[in-house]
């Protein structure tokens, strides 16, 4: 299960806190840490710090958020603030927590930490499933953030059961996103930038199976294929 | 309740640590801190740091744990280790957070942590009714330790909120159903009865919730309407 979770640190600027993240996750027992775009000097100092440093080593690097995700079916970002208007499901940690536990005993999860000073952005948010909502006040230390969410994934609570179904993976819903917006412009529905945001919400929110993605892009494709093809 | 707990630092030698225990403290609702033979230095840098400051200025000092520990009828060690001969019960966080919420509701508890590098002392723990256990590998970091002690004990019990969102109406299923069936027909990919069944099993597995309905139902609207008008 522990290996199923990538801990996916978004923009972090403080080498301390990357540190304290993968401490943390060293404490609870994950191993796969992943940094989309971190700030070199940080990263740089946050390697050759005392601790965890094995969980350093093996942390993998990336430029977009999207290939960080590619291969996770369940994509989770979090926040300790409810006062943005958001367009995502939002769950507390403890009901989260469950839920993600569940998805982690078959498919990888990517849970993901946004930057010491802004959180996740709204493109950021975009890519997530639904949020987790550390029910706190003020925003919490990122290294503070990790463990309480980690301490919760491995809390002992009645065993779930696991999920049947195959969840889609990021990879495939970014396919799904990318066709089905492309389907939309072409029938003169997209009209700016922020619409395929909002489409990759959409898309997030349906919790496809692997199966259905399957036939939502034959579908999607059929369409797509019809409308570029004149009739005689 | 929350009021009820003095979260006890002994010996503590890191300013960054001090600092972290505050904001944790108020990122759950804590208060009242107490710190037992700090170093000065130490204390002094992370009184002018920028978090949690309201907790630092109101946080008692104490030369000893005794005396730090006179009003509270509940004394509580932390540990994340469990190799030390300990002749005390141990509980685990779940279960000892529970003890102390309950103790809390009428009188006042306190949780100690120990120094960053030794922990509680075995003079220390000499205090305590109990320990609480962290079921870590290796120690934690002094701050991570109080945001998932204080985590515990505030979390809510059990039932999960209920969703706010608005699930879509079974009519509004069918209508999605109905129009993207006949997208599909015009697009040559419906060949058969069966299929609209089979469109109306996937559309149900998505578990819309009504807005969401209402921009697919959109999405697909627009789609149609471009397929019936031939290009000029």
């Amino acid at each position: 299960m522990h290996d199923n979770l990538h801990v996916v640190l978004v923009d972090t600027r403080n080498p301390l806190n990357i540190g304290a993240a993968a401490r943390a996750m060293s404490n609870f027992g994950f191993r796969k840490l992943r940094l989309v775009n971190p700030y070199e000097v940080a990263y740089k100092e946050a390697r050759s710090a005392v601790h965890a440093h094995k969980i350093l080593e093996t942390a993998q690097e990336y430029k977009t958020l999207s290939e960080a995700l590619a291969d996770c079916s369940l994509v989770v970002g979090t926040t300790s603030l409810g006062h943005r208007e958001l367009q995502h499901p939002l769950r507390t940690l403890e009901y989260g927590g469950r839920l993600i536990r569940k998805h982690l005993h078959s498919t990888p999860a990517a849970l993901l930490f946004g930057s010491e000073k802004f959180g996740l952005s709204n493109d950021d948010l975009s890519h997530c499933n639904w949020l987790l909502r550390i029910g706190t006040e003020g925003s919490m230390n990122l290294g503070q953030a990790v463990a309480v969410c980690l301490y919760e994934l491995t809390r002992k609570a009645a065993a779930p059961r696991p999920e049947k179904r195959k969840p889609a993976t990021a990879a495939e819903l970014d396919r799904l996103t990318e066709l089905l917006t492309s389907v939309l412009e072409r029938s003169g529905y997209v009209h700016s930038g922020s619409t395929e945001n909002k489409i990759r919400r959409l898309v997030r929110r349906l919790d496809l199976p692997a199966h259905d993605a399957e036939v939502w892009l034959g579908m999607i494709r059929q369409i797509q294929w019809k409308l570029s093809h004149k009739p005689q």
